[in-house]
């Protein structure tokens, strides 16, 4: 069966995964975490699949970074027992931290505040239970975080650890590395979040505190880091799939996106030069991550049915469930005959909020023998 | 109860719909219409929900609109049995379009071309059941249809009539309308639908074929319509929410959204004037709707756990489950003291998308003693 004819038999939109190409991607990442000697910690918040997890994660089971108690409680379920919560907790979370502690799974919170270091260690000296904390550093401004040589680093350890609660290390994130573009300037970044994070750690363990763990972490930084001492692992999501944005600051290129949106042909405006597709942004997600790049690629770059790029192609505009497919403005290309009924994918600006609008992945056989694998998603939190 | 305590036992982020303002909104558009002598069919695609629908449905059952055939499935098994599928018909769609035909539900397509009404005439023929198909009409240059004089709307209507299907009538959808501000240009975008759909209306009657159903509409139209003389019936989805981009055209006050977000603060950035909560595009969406509008609410206006606006305050920035609250660019409001574990609400730019990163509503409760309801709603395709 062709992946054309595999493809037939979907209803549209639908959610398509390039396992070969994710595996591809995955193996890239290992390689370099692995010649830098530092451990991946995959962030399972892009996948939210058991079946993809398995794939990301080192030994199948773990270790493991989350955005949300959901996905904690849906991964440790599945076998997944090592894994950080990488999003501030919040002190009425806790109970939900300890009952998921209760089961077995070593799962670590993170926090920035005094106000939340006393709520976590209160929780651990009633629950009997030392819940291991992460305290999370700045590195470039982008959104929570203390700097590192900020003093209440030190306090916020120190609540912890005299309160009953584990002081696990650090944790910071270049989210500010999004907008580099370029293997000189994503090293910068790299560097800035190693630097961060290990002034922060040395100023723990000055203080007499305990940091064994130091973790960075970005799909940009983890490709582009060229020295990471100090590091003991790294976080990163979004690498195992690849999207747009990605691809526009020249992480990954085009061919390497393993996501694509499955779509109809519905209609056409010849007068405007605009072919109609069901794939509007219920499926495509609002997602408009590439408008501040380069190269806008609207809601999608267009390629036919067996993922090859349409030259010149993109979604120009988006509707609930009406895509606008036209030429790409300035582009010379001139718009080809795609009948209704034609089947077309689309390459998202970003895996992470294309992906969560479907229940699911069809994904692609890997050999001419196989059918369509239904690999199911969760969301919620 | 009062309302602060129901919402305290939520998890966040979670959404919130106010029942009492969803059937002030239900009320308001069903006593201007029903003043213009014409029928509403409500979109469902915005709720999504067979309780919500119920509220928003004439009789409870019928008639709806939908957007796609997973809620035409939906809704059919809940006793809905009068839906018009208002997306441009697939062929490749068309034996779940007969298959649910086939259980009762007089359910209608949509079409905009030869090549789809003779796919319709077909799947007819050979079921032996004459599918009722609308044609789309175009009143501004949106997206889908054709202009009400052009000849393929007679030919679409012999090949539906002669091949076996049936012809219903014209539909049109003035998308361009939620661009428009103030009650004359609405006024003026509701006599574009009215007369693109009476103009084809009468171009087929004319060619001595049948044209029973004249349909429009859209939220900003259906509201400011002043005459629908000719036409038998207006849709509109939003209206039974509301929310910031309709109250930025002057559809709706900010008084009237009845969905909200209800978040977590989980940290500061006192040095930014920052506020963290646990609401990101996750949970609000990536729909930035406002920002072509004359007041950029970003991310979306940020209110008390009780629903009172706290004034010059929006969430600026959004991460995957991270949303930043400020001040609002050039506002002279100072940052409140909102300390960690603090309830907020925020309203949305876009009900659906909003609505749609949810697998249901935390219903408010309407009096002291009611506890919270949940309804639940579905996705997908």
């Amino acid at each position: 069966m062709t992946t054309a004819d595999a493809l037939d038999a979907l209803p549209t939109p639908a959610l398509i995964l390039d396992e070969a190409l994710m595996l591809r991607n995955v193996a890239r990442l290992r390689g370099h975490l692995g010649s830098l000697g530092v451990a991946l910690r995959p962030h399972l918040k892009t996948v939210k699949s058991v079946e993809a997890a398995r794939r990301l994660l080192t030994d199948g089971n773990g270790p493991a970074t989350v955005s949300t108690l959901k996905e904690a409680e849906a991964f440790s379920a599945a076998g997944v027992r090592d894994i950080l919560y990488a999003v501030g907790i919040a002190p009425r979370k806790l109970g939900r931290v300890l009952a998921l502690r209760s089961t077995g799974c070593d799962l670590g919170v993170v926090l920035d505040s005094p106000e939340q270091a006393a709520a976590v260690a209160e929780a651990s000296r009633r629950a009997g239970d030392a819940v291991p904390a992460l305290i999370e550093i700045d590195c470039d401004g982008h959104r929570s975080g203390l700097r590192p040589d900020d003093p209440a680093v030190i306090d916020i350890g120190r609540i912890l650890e005299q309160g009953g609660a584990t002081l696990r290390g650090v944790v910071t994130h270049a989210g500010e590395s999004y907008g580099a573009v370029g293997s000189e300037a994503l090293a910068a970044f790299a560097e800035r979040e190693r630097l961060a994070a290990v002034t922060a750690a040395a100023a723990l363990r000055a203080a007499g505190l305990p940091c064994p763990v130091v973790s960075v972490g970005s799909t940009p930084t983890a490709h582009f880091a060229r020295d990471l001492t100090g590091v003991t692992e790294v976080r990163a999501g979004v690498f195992a799939l690849f999207d747009l944005v990605m691809a526009g600051i020249g992480v990954c290129s085009i061919d390497d996106i393993a996501l694509s949106v499955l779509t109809t042909v519905i209609g056409h405006r010849r007068d405007r030069g605009w072919i109609i597709v069901d794939a509007g942004w219920m499926a495509l997600s609002r997602d408009r991550g590439t408008a501040k790049q380069a190269v806008d690629q609207g809601y999608g770059v267009v390629c036919d049915v067996g993922g090859r790029v349409l030259g010149g192609l993109i979604v120009t505009e988006a509707n609930q469930e009406h895509g606008i497919v036209a030429v790409r403005p300035g582009s010379a290309a001139t718009l080809p005959e795609l009948p209704v009924g034609t089947l077309l994918r689309i390459l998202p600006n970003h895996a992470c909020a294309t992906a969560a609008q479907f229940d699911g992945y069809a994904v692609l056989p890997d050999g001419a023998s196989q059918s369509i694998a239904h690999w199911p998603r969760f969301r919620g939190w």
